[in-house]
């Protein structure tokens, strides 16, 4: 596992003092990702905002805990860094808490109203959620414009305006001419005086290039600076996090802070990435933040998960404008519990968000749809052949995006460019601006390309790809055919380059970079569709639905429909895809000709590579996580997995009485186990109960501290009622408050598929094997140290077992 | 349990020759919900559709059990009607048919084809449910529109034609009086010559309650003679059935065909009723019918659970046009067990619905949906108040109808009232004619009325409810009052009617009419606040944002928005409401009033009273339903809830040997437990594994028949290996093959919150319950038995233990 990291760069070198500044204090987190915890020597302050055991409470019922020791540990029932959480138990403590508050609002009116505002804390939380990322997705998007076109020119009437806006405010302008002002002055005109001739080209070129890097480099340097998390698209850890596990710092206010700055820079440095993923992860760093405010959702890591998941939606609400694609997308992509009230509160997010966006009017048109796209003629069903064929081309394009961009982000880890980030950075950029800057259609920003490559050619149109020769027929003019050769050129250009752009060390996404090769290729297609029925009325597959003089083909559709097949082959995402296509369109009408593009796409992809691009980069990075959706295909039992094996050393457990804490110390010191079976006796091998190594360790450490007496030979007791000691002796350690008595087991004979499935549906973090209901035999398996690939992640856990 | 039956009727009464007809045979059901299986005599074509053990193959792993059983027995691994099914045991039974087909795939290339074409199977049975119920949704909707104009005239041209029909071929007519036309007679027309005065008025009004009692009369006796199942809206028990219970003949043939044809006539009695839920009911049918066709699905239950929900999609997609709402309802509302795959198959099949009952076109506009509206005027901020009023009055309905339904229902089944159905159906239909007739806004059907409060006034619009004076505040004119007025009564009709109505003897839907409550509420709302704003510019409400004589407030918003709150407080949906009115507007632009609505309608009836009207009907039924939304409130521990308890008799339980065939018959006939606890001896009380009556019972019962000599001195083992036995004895019967030989355990500390969780996320049948790692107490808990309330469930179950 000592290639984990993230955005392929080794934990290690992430580990710098600016990270640590997070909003949770990263106490002696272990740097590996092994099972062994090194447990950090008791920081006073870390269990501050964790510290109640109402999961001890629940487990033992009955307040027994209460009468054994008199007040709780501090750090007991806490996590480490890069550990896993354990869902059942984080959600009895939610249970317990809100069983307390539920029972206590019958007494005064005061705890009445706590546990109203309790209830409607989520709903508030939401709000809070959808406000502030709505605010920042508007924030990042006028930014981005901004910088974008600062690449080309300066506003004279005032810097701070983009070239729409600057231009806003002259009249003498027709609409042909809209973007041509007087006061928006290119490079060459402010720098040379001239905006035409070779000269102001090159001045116009070179102060791009300038820009550009200078953009990626600050990008760069602050990500590496200031949060090294800020990298990257986000989406593989966050879809880590939501399954458990925990990156303390992910999510933190400088990761938050950063990443909307580099992102900014990143976009508007016109490489070729997307600001849609890292919205993603911007809008989690809010919901983590905002968790703060409320307790209940600050104590609890499973709560907190359920609003992550909601943030998530959230982000993809602000970045294409689609509330419901979002929920969707979190449900399908990202989520890991995913209960029907989080749908629902998901959805309120999203819609507040939405509209916050809405109301800062980012792109000055009050519209709410990344790509607002209004087609007006029916497809016919012929056209469903060329659809499937986008879709086949999607499906490739996504599995071999996929190889290729693990094979490169491989590449980086293994070989000396990792070593040079920033380089890197700057030199993929320079080649990027380089290139990019002849071709009109890489020189504008991914999302202009597609809104271009969506739009059906009306008459207001000026673009050179609707130059169509006004003869009855339509038939296209030169600047079509000068725009296909372009459209040509900057699909390979933007294939090759998105290869080796995601993974780099600045925020970068690729839903915008996906869709664009996906609709370049339709657009391609659909022209070529549409200049075949406009010639060849008579032809077979043309005569009946279209004709003379009709305009029966729309290129935009088949864009739309190129674009999400690439999305949909790169990601692997079906349902959410469609909904936010049927949220751009507005119209069931078009659904059918999307549906058809992602089915083909995702079949076609599948049978390449069961893996989505996110998957991928999360096996790359060797983060645990264990797949919901795929099923576990081995015939294998549990008696085959688990560890100990027949000939590995006896299972290591406790007894409930007669060992003492030196013995138990020993124990803890010896092995590197993360939890300890009890039983009734070493003979009997009776199962009792399970004890965290790290619950162990800080209660052990707690009771030397501050209990008078304890010493090495003093006598360790998980029963409830301790038998009468002799008076002489050292007085007794009573640990049954952190002894968890309904530990799950299975039996040895159980599938392994079952197993999976439970602690798929559960969210277990260890399960013990019994065999003929003694613990004869036990295991214990950590779904932390799980990767999601079939065998393989059982089969390699820290797991103790004796004969 | 007495009291379960269906549409409240106990079941006894339904369980009559004509309901056996179905496609799988009830094979001597048991006729109580106790936990006892009556095991019968084994019918030997019982088994035929179900007959392999694959379970005990996936159970026992490496195939032990070929080599102790020659074959399987038949009727092993199978389920008794009114049983709960095993979803961990489906499951696994299906990854072990994937397994196989997989690992064939590779030898041939038959085998290769056969396992794609299982792989394709699922999408090819969507488009099957798709196709089928779209076309039999659209053969509903035009007999639903035919027969409902039957009631008031006749076609010359042809008796088939609608009035609508009718008048299309009749050019004369202008585009205002596009009804009236000489071919479509009234029945005074008809039948006394004269359409004007009394007599005329008399003749229709008698005519119209004779059809409405005609067709009401023919509904209910169809549904009493050949398909009792077929009445109410079988949400309820859809949601019972996709929780994995057992109904046989529930989704049959039969069921289908009457459900089709009673749905029309009921609908066409002019009944407060929709045909939404019942068309839910129908695609179900059809899914299961076609579940037929492939054995992947026609053997797994649990598969055919995931098809059925898939269906449950598909018949919201066809009532509503909604096929994205569709899939969020059956994700919502009716699913269980709904994994992601399912979901997009889920789109898919909706979608396919959709377009096959567009292309059917009954409503003669080539709309998808069913009320299409299209608001031109954007809402205000200030109008959220109305908006959350309209919530507030939605919730209080909704519970308040939620309670007199059910008390009525309660009256029904527990008076006289439930023995003469056919009465009560004709009673209630002839009341509603009676008093429906004089009033327009209740002659005409549910969803013309929906139909007519959601439409904005346009220039067009003749309808009473738009007849404003032309003067420039347009003030409302007369026939606006007389329409406010009119619908005031036919909200207190409706709202009284619908409460008897929903849970007669005939297919009812409760759609309809909730929403037509909420949608005059909204109108008449929305009228006020429409006249307000227009006669008081300057109030400072009003002022700021609109201005004189503009037309600010959308009447029909108002209506929408009421519907929604109304449906939501009846059925407690949220984010699937809200899709599905997105879906009829078709912009996001009206989601946030319909949102605040559907929100606070939902917190107002949830205050009031936790259940929705389909849960409220599956507890009055008694059905076993474990609600998958609420959380376990309560914190008892599994041993406070086990049975037995410490006083009553000690667990029975089977040893792994040394028990004869005669003593374990014995065990059998003296209990009623569904399965007993195999433990290592009668002493040491270790787990070995879990056996099910009616496997023991076949099992025993095939040995007796077909192995030669086993008496009831024959030995029983459940041990891999048999010791060898002396020469002489009776051969011994092995029944490793069907021992469950990883049983779910918990210990008896585990919190019932946790125990019930794992009920639900695994979907468990029975859990058993050990202390200290012995089946020292055990139990098992039957969510078959449990019913969705608090404690009660688990409290009931049929448990055995010892001590």
């Amino acid at each position: 596992m000592d290639n984990a990291g993230f955005c392929n760069e080794t934990y290690e070198s992430l580990h710098n003092p600016a990270s640590d500044d997070e909003l949770v204090d990263i106490a002696g987190a272990t740097l590996d990702f092994s099972s062994t915890e090194d447990v950090p020597p008791l920081d006073p302050e870390y269990g501050s905002g964790y510290g109640n055991t109402g999961y001890s409470n629940g487990m033992t019922g009955n307040g027994v805990l209460m009468d054994l020791l008199d007040e709780p540990v501090p750090g007991v029932g806490t996590y480490e860094d890069f550990n896993t959480i354990d869902w059942v138990r984080e959600k009895s403590k939610d249970r317990d808490r809100h069983r307390e508050i539920t029972s206590k609002s019958e007494q005064s009116t005061w705890a009445l109203l706590h546990s109203i505002s309790d209830a409607f804390s989520g709903w508030l939380l939401m709000l809070l959620i959808g406000l502030l990322s709505g605010a920042l997705a508007g924030c990042i998007d006028i930014s981005a414009h901004w910088l974008t076109d600062l690449k080309e020119g300066v506003c004279l009437s005032g810097f701070w305006f983009n070239h729409e806006h600057c231009c806003w405010g002259s009249n003498q302008t027709t609409f042909q001419e809209r973007d041509k002002c007087p006061q928006w002055q290119s490079w060459a005109e402010l720098l040379g005086g001239s905006s035409e001739g070779a000269a102001a080209y090159i001045v116009n070129y070179l102060m791009f290039m300038l820009c550009a890097l200078l953009f990626s480099f600050l990008a760069v340097i602050l990500v590496r600076a200031f949060a090294p998390y800020a990298c990257g698209s986000g989406i593989p850890e966050i879809k880590t996090i939501l399954s458990g596990f925990i990156i303390r710092g992910y999510l933190g206010k400088w990761t938050l802070i950063i990443k909307t700055i580099t992102l900014v820079l990143a976009v508007s440095s016109g490489l070729s990435l997307g600001k849609e993923g890292p919205l993603v992860h911007v809008a989690c760093c809010c919901a983590n933040i905002l968790c703060h405010l409320f307790t209940k959702y600050r104590q609890n890591e499973a709560k907190r998960r359920e609003v992550l998941s909601a943030a998530a939606a959230v982000g993809v609400s602000v970045a294409f404008g689609a509330p419901i694609g979002g929920v969707l997308f979190s449900l399908e992509e990202v989520s890991y519990y995913f209960p029907l009230k989080t749908l629902w509160r998901s959805f309120f997010a999203a819609l507040v968000a939405a509209f916050t966006l809405r109301s800062i009017n980012p792109f000055g048109d009050s519209r709410l749809v990344l790509f607002y796209v209004e087609f007006h003629t029916p497809w016919h069903m012929v056209e469903l052949v060329p659809f499937t064929l986008l879709g086949i081309f999607g499906g490739l394009w996504g599995a071999l995006f996929i190889r290729a961009n693990i094979a490169w982000c491989r590449r980086r880890k293994t070989t000396r460019l990792g070593h040079y980030p920033v380089l890197e950075v700057l030199v993929v950029t320079g080649i990027t601006a380089l290139l990019s800057f002849p071709n009109s259609y890489t020189r504008m920003s991914g999302s202009e390309l597609i809104s271009e490559l969506f739009n059906d050619c009306s008459l207001l149109d000026s673009s050179q790809l609707c130059d169509y020769n006004s003869s009855e027929n339509r038939p296209a003019g030169p600047g079509v055919y000068t725009a296909l050769w372009q459209l040509a050129l900057a699909l390979f250009f933007k294939m090759l380059v998105t290869v080796v752009t995601f993974g780099m060390k600045v925020p970068s996404g690729l839903f915008i970079p996906s869709m664009a090769v996906g609709a370049i290729v339709g657009r391609l297609l659909g022209v070529a569709m549409e200049q075949m029925a406009l010639n060849h009325h008579d032809w077979l597959i043309v005569k009946g639905w279209c004709s003379s003089g009709a305009d029966c083909i729309t290129p935009g559709l088949y864009a739309m429909v190129g674009a999400a097949a690439c999305l949909g082959g790169v990601t692997r995402m079906t349902i959410s895809l469609v909904v936010i296509m049927f949220e751009l369109t507005g119209g069931l009408e078009y659904i059918v000709p999307l549906m058809a593009a992602i089915m083909t796409s995702k079949w076609v992809a599948d049978a390449l590579g069961r893996e989505g691009i996110y998957e991928a980069h999360i096996r790359l990075n060797g983060y645990p996580f264990l797949e919901t959706k795929e099923e576990y295909g081995h015939k294998t039992l549990a008696q085959d997995v688990m560890r100990p094996r027949q000939s590995d050393p006896l299972l290591v457990v406790l007894t409930q009485e007669g060992m003492s804490v030196g013995e138990i110390e020993g124990v803890i010191a010896d092995t590197d186990y993360s939890g300890f079976p009890v039983v009734v006796s070493q003979e009997s091998q009776r199962l009792v109960g399970f004890v965290l190594r790290r619950d162990l360790v800080i209660s052990l450490d707690n009771a030397r501290k501050r209990q008078d007496g304890v010493v090495s030979a003093s006598l360790v007791f998980f029963l409830e009622h301790v038998p009468p000691q002799p008076f002489s002796g050292p007085p007794v350690v009573k640990l049954r408050g952190i002894l968890d008595l309904s530990p799950f087991t299975v039996t040895d004979h159980t599938p392994m598929a079952i197993a999976v499935d439970i602690f798929r549906k559960l969210g277990l973090r260890q399960c013990l094997v019994t065999h003929n209901g003694l613990v004869f035999r036990g295991f214990h398996l950590e779904k932390h140290m799980s990767s999601h690939r079939s065998l393989q992640p059982l089969a390699s856990m820290s797991v103790d077992v004796g004969t």
